[in-house]
């Protein structure tokens, strides 16, 4: 038993959150800032057991927080550090306003900015001053707009990580309600790319690659379970009848995998095995590309599904949902992908920390 | 007010229906004579209102229904039309026996009775003999070790009637429990093709004659609504960042049935389009490949989505299982999606009695 920062008894360190703000012309201020507000007045928060850290524009954060009549009060940080626990902290990394963006489309500014953010708070959990990130939806036609030729917050952080093998994972927590028994994780061998380009994009490797991924998730959030990999034609080719990658690409990696003892079964038709991944013979998925388990977990898991980037030095996880345009500004956006994804941040941090042995500290920097 | 075959009062034909056996060795005699043991028991049924014949072998129909314990009695008929109310009654138009058949493998005599027996059943609807047919499921190595190239009844039966366009849809009858409101169409623009093959098989064309299809669905059960089309690529291409089908192709096709007068709104990413769909926004879906509209239905719709296939001059229906050789021959097969299969045949035909203003027959033939 050590002492947390807060000064009361915890047998843990405290967790340490950097959330970006996202495209700010989109909802991301709006489900940061509610979620805060809803999770601050936890205990394990009030005690100092779980510290957040908004990365991006504090009078954005302020004005979003006035708009939605909340009271909670925003602070401006020069630090990626906490600040007390009942205020909003906001650390700028380059101290720029993107108060007057207005909302509902996107503009080169907030692609920027978003990006510059992510890549602020990817350097803070390298370096050991965060322990997880956490990233509101930012917009890939702002990231074009502002020349970034990234498609997405994956590859942003794969690249500021200096890592090649990355998968996007999206994990249902325990106690969706359509889910048998168990959380639910569903990782991707594609991602963002035209599903033309999907079967030249598959090898044995990349395929192998995400089931070692997932397999590693698994035991680290301490549930190890079947994974069942998806095919990529439908009825998983027909015995070749329409397309071979599933002889010829998945089903190698498959044999690897288990020669490698990882319990693993596969390539089998996407529709059947995701209906009986959620009625529970499943902990984990593998799709090969975008939509095969998005369709699945977006009809699901409703605004609980959660995004959790695979293969990083780092944690991150972001809410499955997008910038919703349409709605961004209106106050109507729903938290609870959020609340979710910082939730699921804290677990993720918690098993590294125990894992890791690791005894309670105030962190690197103080507020 | 006229005198259904029965001789009770109707304001009906009776519909006649011929349900193939599909594949032998598959669950296709379990499921048929599990849901005829059942259907047959309700009162349209006994009133002869309703009238069913197999097409296939009587024999196994026979020893699948003493294997299931069941009463019923099997006869064999020399042409497609109905037994007395109590009885299965099975029409073979080859007389060949499959009884001999093991369950739980592709084998090609089953196989090629399996696509004779459909050829039959589609001869007899065009016929005018039967109103509507019902398919249990074959398997396409069943056909291939056959010797026959067609992968799956829907482009059979499309070449039976001479017939270019047609198009898969599932269709979800109301009621079911996850899905608001009312029934759920979802129809395919691609089916049974490799997933490298769809980009180049989508063209404006295609997609254009799936929405009419589907519209003219619509119409036909009385459900007008709003179709959505599902885009082809992750966030719908993301503006053209992954992909550009969505303005190439199916943009147009959504522009030029809109101006013929249809209810359609897209090309939206499929995994949100799909969720707004089970929410009860969209009465039809168009999807542009196998996957995206399967993954969907079975997951919401468990075992009552029935497929339809659209485009065709005779109404067919089939419960979307397939041959399940895992369990085939174990009495462990589900009855409920051939059930709704015929329900949902019964359904099409009657509309169409109204449509058409038919009044009572006795059916082209005497049993």
């Amino acid at each position: 038993m050590t002492l947390a920062s807060g000064g009361l008894p915890s047998s843990h360190s405290p967790v340490r959150l950097a959330i970006t703000l996202g495209d700010v012309a989109g909802v991301g201020p709006e489900v940061v800032v509610r979620s805060l507000d809803i999770l601050m007045r936890d205990s394990a928060w009030l005690r100092g057991e779980i510290q957040a850290v908004v990365v991006g524009c504090s009078r954005a954060v302020e004005q979003t927080a006035r708009r939605l009549g909340l009271a909670r009060e925003v602070v401006a940080l020069s630090t990626p550090c906490a600040a007390a626990s009942e205020m909003i902290g906001v650390w700028s990394p380059d101290g720029r306003s993107l108060a007057d963006v207005p909302p509902g489309r996107a503009e080169a500014r907030a692609g920027a900015a978003a990006h510059d953010w992510l890549r602020a708070a990817a350097r803070a959990a390298l370096a050991g001053t965060v322990d997880a990130i956490v990233t509101a939806p930012l917009s890939k036609l702002g990231l074009s707009l502002a020349g970034i030729s990234f498609p997405g917050h994956t590859e942003i952080l794969a690249d500021e990580c200096g890592i090649e093998q990355v998968a996007m994972m999206l994990y249902l927590p325990p106690g969706a309600p359509m889910v048998a028994g168990h959380s639910l994780s569903v990782a991707h061998a594609t991602l963002h790319t035209s599903l033309a380009s999907v079967p030249r994009q598959l090898t044995p490797q990349r395929v192998l690659e995400t089931i070692e991924l997932v397999d590693r998730f698994l035991r680290q959030i301490g549930e190890p379970g079947t994974i069942g990999v998806c095919a990529l034609n439908p009825h998983a080719g027909e015995d070749g009848l329409f397309g071979d990658e599933e002889t010829r690409v998945i089903a190698p990696a498959v044999a690897e995998a288990r020669q490698r003892g990882i319990v693993v079964v596969g390539p089998l038709p996407a529709d059947t095995l995701l209906k009986s991944a959620v009625e529970g013979r499943y902990h984990g998925v593998v799709a090969m590309y975008h939509d095969q388990g998005h369709i699945a977990l977006k009809l699901i898991g409703f605004h609980r599904a959660v995004n959790v980037t695979l293969g990083l030095p780092i944690i991150r996880t972001s809410p499955s949902q997008g910038t919703a345009y349409d709605i961004a500004g209106c106050g109507l956006a729903d938290p609870s992908g959020m609340i979710s994804a910082i939730e699921t941040a804290i677990q993720l941090a918690r098993t590294r920390q125990k894992r890791e042995g690791a005894v309670a500290t105030t962190g690197e920097c103080s507020p």
